[in-house]
């Protein structure tokens, strides 16, 4: 997919001069991450160059580390991963506007798109005809090759793939914010979660412990569903008003047709049916995760109730800046465990347990 | 359930009179539909007593004569289906103030509900808490055991789940109406679809029929999906402005993400993800029909484009009355084949091989 979709540089087109930043990468599927040397483009008139502060670690990382997506995005090595970026902008084009030397700045899943197509102009560029510029791993139109992520020193991005970040938010904390909390916000902003709704999140893991504040800071009533008794105390921390174990029928079944509007994070097989049992009627099962292996569907469910499902991706940059700033009036940010970045390899295998609460985040500090 | 929600009689109050009226029944899974006399109440205050001109077939009426639905709605025996009821007012109770006698009525599939519950509140009387009171095999709460549908040569029934027939339409052809109708209606109407957009119908029987027609009336641009060459002619004829073979991959690609609605009539086990592959972001596949099995569902069709999945049943009261005045205005009614009562078995056979174009109807003068 990656290679029908790259864009090829006209031969009398110059490349940009570049820079170099110290950055980690994999090498192959197999290889562990290691310390590499990277290009950047020296900013173009319309590129904001950002000193990366944090880098989140998202579970995507892993998997294009390893090639997981071969059949559909096949990873080029080297591959630098990192897409919940949070730094300081350091140089700008001289035609950006929007930021300035010194500000705060992030980048998230995406560096660029084809900017023409319907979902693009209507600012809902994470389904953009021609598939969104990943921040890693997409064509890189200006060097050719693939894009690096942030697991670097530094990145360049064009401006209006650039987030400004609240003052007042930790920035380590506000790093997952940007994969993580954009996936999240959104289906719960477009359900218009207000008070006095009840709202399922399924799975305490990376997306749902930061599901769980949102839906919080929205005013709803939170259930937490999940099969890890000892999740429970850490879920009413996070601000749920109730833990329910999944597992256990009765206990579900108290909740049948109560439920405005249920998250689901996770990303492996599990029986959807019995979180649709439990929705009011209008109401919708909402799906951030993606299993590999189709759910079972039954039908009857979604019909007596008229419910429904849908599925969705990030956000759009205009709706991730509305959830950024949303996080700084409301103070959300996700829960993190510092790393430096030679501890990576360690938390990839971490991660593969969900050993983590609730997300990685890198020190870049450490890179220097 | 029909068992758990039964409504005992009090033994004071006394059950009230009664009248006969020939009908046709089921006397077990196994026999023939035949003639029988059942009682029906003469009118109550709130009453509308109906001679019934025709009624539909509806596949359900067989499924409930089999006894299909024995883990969740065993059947009553003798049960007299039919709830694609059109016909003529002919007495009325001294409270009812929307009906007087030899107005056109019609009945759909349902004869009453709970009416304190949110659903019933909000006129979305079918999803009642309580299950709506079914139009045959429902709780009859005036002279016990269960109610008798549409087979027969009159009904009783509360002025308030009683509709209106405009009169220019062909009473025949409106019965289907009463469920087919406006289960097709009802999500399309949902889905505010409307001319410039594109609308998919998956199955061309019953339910596709005048799914396509309502489509067409909307305005949108519609496309039928069949496996069945031999019906393309029909699709067209019926308002469809295209027709896809389903099998064909190619054919199929060609729409890939153009859809803004496909509504999936289809009762049986299919394969759903290639028509998830056909919306456009945002879009809707709206599910009416109810697989026995589950139906496997592929997440990542729905993440990338935000795709959603719905299902509803039939409609409320209000919005049923809405549909018949819509049909009335547009002339939209259902394809039918007339039948004598004394048919129904033989149409019972046919509709086991989809063989009906597009619904049987019964001339309830044949019961007499």
């Amino acid at each position: 997919m990656s290679a029908l979709r790259a864009v090829p540089i006209p031969e009398e087109a110059p490349k940009p001069q570049t820079y170099t930043a110290k950055a980690y990468a994999a090498q192959s599927p197999t290889s562990s991450m290691a310390a590499i040397t990277i290009p950047r483009r020296t900013p173009q008139p319309k590129d904001v160059q950002i000193e990366i502060l944090y880098c989140g670690v998202c579970h995507t990382d892993l998997h294009f580390a390893h090639n997981d997506f071969a059949n559909s995005i096949p990873t080029t090595y080297p591959c630098v991963p990192g897409h919940e970026i949070v730094g300081r902008v350091v140089k700008t084009g001289n035609a950006v506007t929007k930021f300035r030397n010194g500000d705060l700045a992030a980048v998230g899943c995406m560096v660029d798109s084809d900017r023409t197509c319907e979902s693009c102009r209507e600012g809902e560029e994470q389904y953009c005809a021609s598939m969104p510029v990943l921040t890693y791993n997409g064509p890189d139109k200006h060097l050719g090759g693939v894009t690096y992520g942030g697991y670097s020193q530094s990145v360049v991005v064009d401006e209006d793939f650039v987030l400004h970040v609240p003052k007042n938010l930790n920035l380590a904390a506000a790093a997952p914010l940007l994969c993580a909390g954009i996936t999240t916000y959104a289906p719960l902003r477009r359900a218009k979660i207000r008070a006095g709704q009840k709202v399922g999140i399924v799975g305490l893991g990376g997306l749902g412990h930061i599901g769980v504040k949102f839906a919080a800071a929205f005013g709803a009533n939170v259930v937490v569903f999940t099969t890890s008794a000892n999740k429970t105390a850490d879920a009413i921390r996070l601000g749920a008003h109730e833990v329910v174990n999944s597992k256990n029928d009765a206990e579900m079944q108290k909740h049948a047709g109560t439920f405005h509007f249920i998250l689901d994070t996770v990303p492996v097989q599990h029986n959807i049916n019995p979180y649709i049992n439990l929705l009011k009627r209008d109401g919708t099962l909402g799906l951030v995760g993606a299993p590999a292996e189709p759910l079972p569907l039954e039908v009857f469910g979604l019909l007596f109730g008229r419910k429904h499902i849908s599925g969705s991706i990030i956000g759009g940059i205009r709706e991730t800046q509305e959830m950024l700033d949303f996080c700084g009036e409301h103070n959300v940010t996700a829960d993190v465990e510092m790393i430096g970045i030679q501890q990576i390899n360690q938390a990839y295998d971490r991660l593969l347990k969900n050993d983590v609460k609730y997300r990685f985040v890198i020190d870049m500090a450490s890179l220097k």
